[in-house]
């Protein structure tokens, strides 16, 4: 459908004046509208200096995955899948060796239509989870638990919610930064009118990629919400001696089982059978701009990866240290949030459920950068250290709750 | 696929003697066979006189919406939406600036796919909720809760079945009328058989639509069900002053929230904050011919909606009146049905839960009209007025049960 | 789409030195491909000895199996389905006037996109519930239940999960064995990482169809599993006087309803009003080589089914009565299985959850021939008489447990 829609939208830039991008609406539930095969090249648009880029979109066929669209974008340097039909996820990063993201033993990327959120005590969710940045939220988050007598399943709707109009752009001026945006929303009678402008962003050439999210109220009432960015990384940035690097306030176990371990909770093992997982309640310093950067890099340090973003959007991180076997999913979760990884009972009760009043925005914006050799792994070192100065981490050693009260 | 079917059953129809309907299968099951885009003109099926009307199909695309079917019916004078994929649910009746129809948060026709009706405690149902009509039903209706340790969701299933078979024919003899006719089923082994023949049908010029319905119980074995017809309408027939008018028997609060206004009933408010919800339970009563007529009618008395229907058919009816604010959904509800809204028990209990005979069939049939002007708003109101003649309105001050108990 | 593909695969054959079989890749997730309308046959790869044969694939549509795949498969001499997007179940299979399958309620050939497993209590399977074989599994298997606070609905997901890579391949060899080969994955971040490669096979001109299944745990941890191959027999080999013959070490009544008629647990009644259904629990005799063989046959004994397979692969085997009506389905489940239909909880307890360590596979292989004429029926009953020998069948009269207490 549309097949032929890029092609009028190029020579319609081409006719006019310096727009400010040029842009392509590949998903539009409104005007009914979802491309099938689509690619652009910077050739195409006109971008004849600075790294070839090309965009492209397809659907994936086969068990679970049958009709989930992907689209895939190649800036010249590294290469990230975005996933429309799951809220706008990122598959995974790869520039050369370097893969952001982990393998879990999911590999399809599952249609929404085929899981049911409900299912395993609201455990769900896990039968699609294998990105390596997943949005939680927005309704709710975290562990799955009642609510006023229903159930709040795992990591809330948004990561298996189709997008509801997917736009590709690319900024006409140098340096022609790609943006690939996504409307997801949570509309539920008597419940939610959540609209989620979701935008991951580059530009040729670099090993850089943002997000920049703006969540908006639509209800004419005051809403809780809760969001958690659930960043995966496993091997290579994750081996045994990988070490998370952050400026901390305070570092709590969420559960019993991770303060057993809250000695080394920045340090990691080798894939290590029946680990299970441990998770850390982290609560991040800022510096004087308001912003905090934390790093996960490789036992040499010389490779990483690094995440700068404002505290005040997103005032806790998860930490969630699942170095369990290769197969099973080696990995770790570096997860900013309006809150921890609880019930939301338990977030509320401790405080850590915001509200948007009506017609309200919060915006969240999240820069991911590859960290390739050792220099960038020490420069960021230096950042973060510049960031905790003289402050002391406090190191609580007993969590603040037990979640298996619920 | 089969995008040639129509032309060659015009052409059939043109070969051969007069026929009672030119008929058009976009949908069917047994033969595996559902049209992509498709449509039809009066011109095409050799009409010519009167008002020009058309009706065609397509698939819509973007978020939770991707892959339902729409059907789009011009009678000439009004416009209408029916969705095959939602169980021949009528998303919106329109006429000038006249729109039978709401705003609902939910703005996508949500494919049941994307659905859980269990979910929320089975409020899933509201995830997909924003149509003119809605039909609920079948095993069951109402507010959600368990019977017999399984959780009947909030109105059941048909609303979000898709269609088996959809059937569009056009009256050879004038006024050629258009029917609209699905299939939908509801069948699940050792628990129900039911088979419904949905239909609306319209003439062509005319303010009008019929729905006649037919359910079959193709079980061996006597079976329960529900009925309830979820008509939903907002502005313009719904304001501040817009009144309901009924020949009513007897009016009950639905809950203890309802009984509050009781005396109110029949008025509406302007859109309000934190208005929530009220519900009345009514009993109509019948003329002499066992049909009765309820009327929605805005203030100025000029514009507003009949629905005339049998009320042994029908006997109860549910005045659903939701004037929050207009994003929230200002709508009220004219519900005819077989019970009330309470759970299945408790409509059991209250012996409004009928049963259908093994092989036996239940007919509805409900006629709407819009009435675009003072003269037919007035007329309607005469004749509700000698249906309701010298008999004296009942208005019970307390609910009949407690919903909450459950 | 790759509508070619067959056709560039049987010229590289042609090309090559003799292979050992001609094989077309029909779904595969991890290429991301499936194919549309396909269809082969004997002629088109080069077979032209022995009965002709044709395999081909089309998607469904209308209603509830909107979007299922489905393959036929004529080899000469019979004909049948097997259904990718419902875990490479097989719908029917038919030869002349015979036909090994059902009627159910359900008409449709559901896609699980329309499913929701845990709907009713976990009974949500009933909704697409009709086919000759279904294989229930892997995680858990038999009635709904809760087991770790999590509820294991009805006969597990295999069932219903779409199949990831399916692959049609014949044998380059006389007598040119036709193998529908598919793969259903159960993959759950922290719960499950099965892979079943399902094999359905027949030679041409035969009236046997062979079972032969391969499931192998990927995780990395000792897991659970349960496996049921639910066969389900109606009219013509089902009928008032057909008979269950199979040599049996032990037959215990499932419930106290199935206790009621232990005495002739292995005759039928025609179908019962209110009959509902009837279970025994059977223990099998095996042979010298391990194999057991079970028969249903007709009054006249000269129509009849056969099963054979290795006792050790499924020691358990459950005789499901179902001669209620024949709308509501009169139909017989001949069901081997690594346990009986109980909750998980009570099979567990029983010891009858088998293990699968890391990386461990089981297969299972079962023969099903279909017995056209008395000779076949007598000769297989003498299979059966010669297995059980001079062993006596011990008939508890009491079931183990009462399902009802969980």
């Amino acid at each position: 459908m549309k097949t032929t829609l890029w092609v009028a939208i190029v020579m319609a830039f081409a006719a006019v004046a310096p727009a400010a991008a040029k842009e392509f609406v590949l998903i539009d539930s409104e005007a009914s509208t979802r491309e099938g095969d689509w690619s652009v090249t910077s050739k195409q648009v006109g971008v004849t200096a600075g790294p070839a880029f090309s965009i492209s979109k397809r659907a994936l066929h086969g068990g679970k995955q049958e009709g989930t669209d992907l689209i895939e974008v190649n800036n010249g340097k590294m290469t990230f899948w975005v996933i429309p039909t799951r809220g706008m996820n990122v598959l995974r990063v790869k520039t050369g060796d370097i893969t952001l993201g982990w393998t879990s033993p999911i590999k399809e990327v599952v249609n929404p239509a085929f899981m049911t959120l409900d299912a395993r005590g609201g455990l769900g969710w896990l039968d699609g989870f294998n990105e390596w940045l997943v949005r939680c939220g927005f309704e709710w988050s975290g562990h799955p638990g009642m609510d006023d007598g229903k159930l709040m399943t795992l990591h809330g709707r948004v990561g298996n919610t189709p997008a509801s109009k997917v736009v590709v752009s690319i900024d006409d001026k140098a340096p022609h930064r790609i943006h690939i945006r996504g409307r997801v929303d949570e509309k539920v009678f008597k419940f939610a009118d959540y609209e989620a402008w979701t935008e991951i962003s580059t530009e040729p050439g670099s090993l850089s990629l943002r997000v920049s999210d703006t969540l908006t109220n639509r209800s004419d009432y005051e809403r809780e919400f809760q969001v958690i960015y659930h960043g995966n990384f496993g091997p290579p940035l994750l081996e045994e001696g990988s070490e998370f690097v952050g400026a901390v306030k305070q570092v709590t176990p969420f559960n019993a089982k991770a303060a057993r371990d809250i000695a080394t909770w920045t340090t990691y093992l080798a894939p290590t059978k029946d680990f299970g997982e441990q998770v850390f309640n982290v609560i991040p310093l800022a510096d004087a701009t308001g912003m905090t950067t934390v790093m996960l890099r490789n036992k040499a340090a010389n490779l990483g990866v690094r995440i700068t973003y404002p505290v005040d959007e997103l005032p806790y991180f998860t930490l969630w240290k699942n170095t369990d076997t290769l197969k099973e999913g080696y990995v770790t979760g570096l997860e900013p949030g309006t809150g921890f990884a609880y019930t939301r009972r338990i977030e509320r009760r401790s405080g850590r459920v915001p509200k948007l009043a009506a017609g309200a925005s919060r915006s969240f914006t999240l820069d991911y950068t590859i960290l390739p050799d050792a220099p960038s792994v020490a420069g960021t070192g230096k950042d973060i250290a510049a960031i905790q100065g003289d402050q002391k981490t406090t190191v609580v050693n007993d969590p603040e709750v037990d979640p298996t009260e619920e």
